[in-house]
């Protein structure tokens, strides 16, 4: 094994998420795939046609398998005991989870940086996402006027998504809160000027055909700016993960949010 | 006096259109400007330093002033007045207006067909409006679901936009009503699924640098069909009027809306 | 089965096409699968798990089994020949393929009409693409100009696309042709201002993420139009492929393009 | 006079750009009008119907009248000389214009460092698109691959943009120089593929009823970033030469461009 490669232990290898990232690392000269952890599986005599091992129960992988990283695709209740379970073992955990509270992350970063690791919780690895709520939050500091559109694919279940919410949110904290249009402004058909978050209206399109769109509209005197992403499938996670694999081997904390690194 | 030009007396010659429709006349070569009808000047000398006759009274204009085309860009009052006059000194009339019921339209169309004349009555000039909304009309015959999306400068005071609102009906009239979306969808914002129309989403977004837009989004399997009308000025209006005039010199009926004449 | 069932044989079943259209058929009420036509099979005993029989001979497969519509979702080479054999054992069919020549269609059309059946040939079955492309001819009535924006991912091997340049074909049937931009215009880069099709700019944009989309971009005094179809996957042939059997059924002529029915 | 507030002196009052900086300033409660700068006039006596004293000459502007910043919006050639000649009175500069050389650029900065005051040299007041090429440069470190789509009014003689160029430039101080698209691409009509920058294609578009609009566009797997910006009249640039002034306030050098102060 070359110096510069990292070495990555994968759980839930068979999943959408687990699917790409396999292909994500075969495919990234640097990043090298070591052991599996698929706890749903009764079969640990190899992963499809590979010769990888593959591990039912975190400890015993981390004790058997020497690994820089371990990248964590399952469900947030697994993710979350299997994390500790890494940092135990001196493994920096790449969690791509929501709902840790704002204790549990507390503790956490406590417990990697008593470790002298590094750890990323990674609630969203589009970074094309990423980026656009970024960008939104910095655009908020110089136009006062902002709506969200939002498009996805007609079987999502919620409106608005979180990532119309999330944006909503990070522009908040940059925005003055305003009840944006005109003051003496007539809805005449209810909801038409679209779902409000301090004065700023979020609308919420589904249609078949799309799968998962936003654009974030600024508007000032004379001019917009709109930031969009388009995303189509899982692929568009990828790179993400890339980053934040090879993030988590040169920080010494808990980083919560691809947010925190892109700059 | 060519044989092929077309004499027209415009009403309503200070305002926004009819700045716009001078100009449109004086660059099209078979459009010839005749006379003015001004029923707010006090000054019948001249119109600006232009040597063409300027009228307060509609009558007196008509029976002084050898014409072809009446076009009258003032208000829907005086160019109801106004429009039957023209008529019955035998002048075809261009009325931009709306505001006519279901019964004057009858009656007009009635005594437009015993002169042998035509009339046009065009509540939207902008024929880019008006091709996306015959365009969208033809869309809903082969895909089910649509959204509506207009924007709009935040001065705007209604939403949604009457044009908004008029795409969707004629929508439905192609359509099937039908309630799109997931029927479990959970709106967790009040209004973020837009206005409904027979269950067709409308969206209205506000924000100064915005003039007047509006796409009209259809969804199918794999793919969406979107058409898409932006408005800038009322620059955008003078292809229709021009087509109007046209128009109305070769038909022998009232014709309502410039979508009954574009195909 | 029911009288108004539409009995279908399919040619090329096992191909992304063929896969999308056994699905379509599947769940389409009216439509009734009766056998698989599949030259490059040497397995006769069935199609996956399905109890339609499947056939290599073109001749035999409309000799034995009893149906109303020839669907052809294979090779163009394959489909020429199978087209004919249809109509030879009065069999109705409907090509999605292209490479027919003037003097082929005028042939087939003839042999078609002898037989008192209908013929479709249909290059394109996305009913958006096809409604894009016949709403920019008819805009092409009001607008001189226009350009045309085309993206696909970056696999795509030749600029501009096919659909691309059928559209610029179509608007040039209504369209002067007419040097776009100002006539002073400096192209600094060259390339720029596009590829030209009778003065008529086309780009192409080619980059991951993208699948298949194109806009076509009217513009006129204070305004435009646009007309943008965004694919992503075969499913968006497959409402296209139902249009085109079910009027394959009423016709007694070839129609070649969607864009001849749809209305 | 309240103590913040902030007195400017506006040279070229009666250009477009001046026209709607004298409204900017009267609707901007901390700023102070306090004098013209107009070398063509010939009459002092005052400036439209306001009271503040109009100069032809600059340093006798200076010598009398008490202020904290210039804002030139004049030539390149005026703005140049009147910069110094502002320094040199102890008076900061904000000045909207190109054409300085890297050399003038030091040698000014040394000038206005030896003073402890502040310069603004702004090629580009409109923030929107300020904002837009930083994003891009940001986005570019995590896509390789993008394109870039300016659409202008078809008076525009320059093709492409001046803006596009400059934010090709940022973005290749970012990215890897690559040649985007399919190695084997095949451009079957020229320009099909726009104008290319280290590899990366920008394509213009002019139509009438356009203004002045860009998108950026990132592709990656699965996903794509777009960042647009849509100038509809010189009321973009307000905004732009409110923080100019702001900012010339507190720094102590020079700053060349927008885009070295947002954050």
């Amino acid at each position: 094994m070359a110096n510069r490669d990292i070495r990555i232990i994968l759980a839930g290898p068979r999943g959408k998420m687990g699917t790409a990232a396999r292909d994500l690392i075969a495919h990234t000269a640097h990043f090298q795939l070591v052991a599996y952890l698929d706890s749903k599986t009764t079969d640990e005599t190899g992963f499809t046609d590979e010769e990888r091992p593959v591990y039912t129960d975190a400890a015993r992988c981390f004790s058997e398998v020497e690994t820089d990283v371990f990248l964590d695709l399952t469900t947030p209740e697994a993710a979350k005991i299997n994390l500790e379970t890494a940092l135990d073992h001196h493994v920096r955990p790449v969690i791509g989870t929501t709902g840790f509270t704002d204790e549990e992350i507390a503790r956490l970063r406590d417990k990697t940086e008593e470790k002298g690791l590094g750890t990323m919780i990674v609630p969203n690895f589009a970074i094309g996402a990423v980026l656009m709520m970024k960008f939104s939050q910095m655009a908020a500091r110089y136009f006062d006027d902002v709506e969200i559109i939002e498009r996805h694919h007609d079987n999502k279940l919620d409106a608005p998504s979180g990532t119309a919410l999330k944006t909503a949110d990070l522009i908040s904290e940059e925005r003055v809160a305003k009840n944006q249009g005109h003051p003496n402004e007539a809805e005449t058909l209810d909801g038409a000027r679209g779902g409000q978050v301090d004065g700023m209206p979020i609308h919420s399109v589904r249609l078949p055909g799309l799968v998962a769109h936003q654009e974030v509209i600024f508007g000032g005197s004379g001019q917009t700016l709109t930031i969009r992403h388009d995303s189509i499938d899982r692929g568009s996670f990828m790179p993400g993960v890339k980053l934040a694999v090879e993030t988590v081997m040169s920080v010494k904390t808990l980083v919560y949010g691809l947010e925190q690194i892109v700059e």
